[in-house]
């Protein structure tokens, strides 16, 4: 069911080493928990620290595992040496983020040679719960010789 | 200059309080530094823990404190026993978030009685340089007993 | 596979009574050709008047159909007397929209009882081709009185 | 008070002649009314057939002349030759479009070699008063070599 193509056979590896290079998610203790050519899922576990006022997990929080999902399903399409930059997203939060888990989904939904346009969605668990806590459009632009 | 007016005498001290309780905010270091009706800004002072792949400050950090400022500059204008929450927003990144210094502006454009839009732009400072690094539009819900 | 119940049993003629008054679609010579509960389909057959400067059906265009078709599924799951508002929405353009047809799917996401939020895609035909022109996303407001 | 400065010096008759060539804004009767490096504003005067179902201008009209005000804003700052195309844009309606006159006015927040940012506001006019019927922002893409 893959749709796209990586343009590099080390995609995962790519993925994973701009990934790990990302302080902001090692804070807030995101991982990568799939990977695939256009597709990229982060998963946080809840922790103190990332709150809002009435406990809830935080927009920003939700919205940046989403921005780095929808990011790296674009980045796992691009060659060798390419970067990628979020040029612009918006985001409808659907439902409040509680939960003992996030899940963020970055799928491709148009590649392209300078914008590559992506979906990301957020999911929160709880016990055999799953709730659609937000989703979004972003635009990526792939920035030549600015890989990690 | 004030183009509103705030329903509750003691916003500042409300917006604070709420503010004082987004645990996310706490952890990336923004600090309230401006409050008028309808107007709050949000400053953080550039730290280990928010970078993204390339050094610069993560889309997410941008993101937040231009969310958070914005919500507060709604709720700044809500009444006693009103909470905030926000409904979406899109923001496009203008510059690379570099420098030593964040500040992120929430501005109300049109306040409801539902729902108040607002704008939030976000800045980077290094040494005597401004750049303009993100501009944002909000949704923000009026929440009828939801304080904080 | 409907995924929402519509509160008013004559979802259906409301929907049409409606459109049937927006007068700019009778203009743009759009018609429904779909609707399920939270689901509305617009057609909209080439004609003179519609271009840009390329001579692709103007972005307006696609998104007076994405949005009309949005609105109009939330409004299916609406009770009588219930009117429909756009209060934003955000729209990436994918492909140039050059065919014979437009057709706009709009598809609610997460109904509630003040905002729903909808999905909206527009796809260009052209002999057996089926291209990908646009996806939106919607925040409506339901209008308490403000039917049709 | 310009803020950019225009590549090509001819830059009004270029925006002229390729805004002439939207049949959709000639159907619409939208005007450009304003010209200078990065702005431009197009006045659509009310007629018969630009109405949604409350008697309001549709939000599709609104769009269309505050993507069209927005996307020659950013023309007019491009070199000879280049072409513009809408990426994406959010919009806020922020009140009922009513009035005998609608005002697009679309701005470069930021240019660049590939993208374009800028803002498009529309305010309509009935008698003496003015109200802030939208705002948006919007991504414009130069298209080298594919003027108009």
């Amino acid at each position: 069911m893959a749709q796209f193509e990586a343009r590099a056979s080390n995609f995962k590896e790519r993925v994973l080493a701009s990934f790990g290079k990302q302080s902001f998610l090692e804070m807030l203790g995101g991982e990568i928990t799939h990977i695939a050519p256009g597709e990229v899922d982060i998963t946080l576990t809840a922790r103190d620290g990332l709150q809002q006022q009435h406990g809830f997990f935080h927009a920003g929080v939700t919205t940046t595992i989403a921005d780095s999902a929808a990011g790296y399903a674009a980045f796992s399409l691009f060659g060798v040496g390419d970067g990628v930059l979020t040029s612009e997203f918006k985001i409808n939060l659907l439902n409040p983020a509680q939960g003992s888990k996030l899940v963020a989904k970055g799928r491709v939904l148009k590649p392209g040679k300078m914008l590559t346009i992506c979906r990301g969605d957020v999911y929160a668990y709880q016990d055999d719960s799953e709730i659609h806590v937000a989703t979004g459009l972003f635009t990526m632009v792939r920035a030549e010789g600015l890989e990690p």
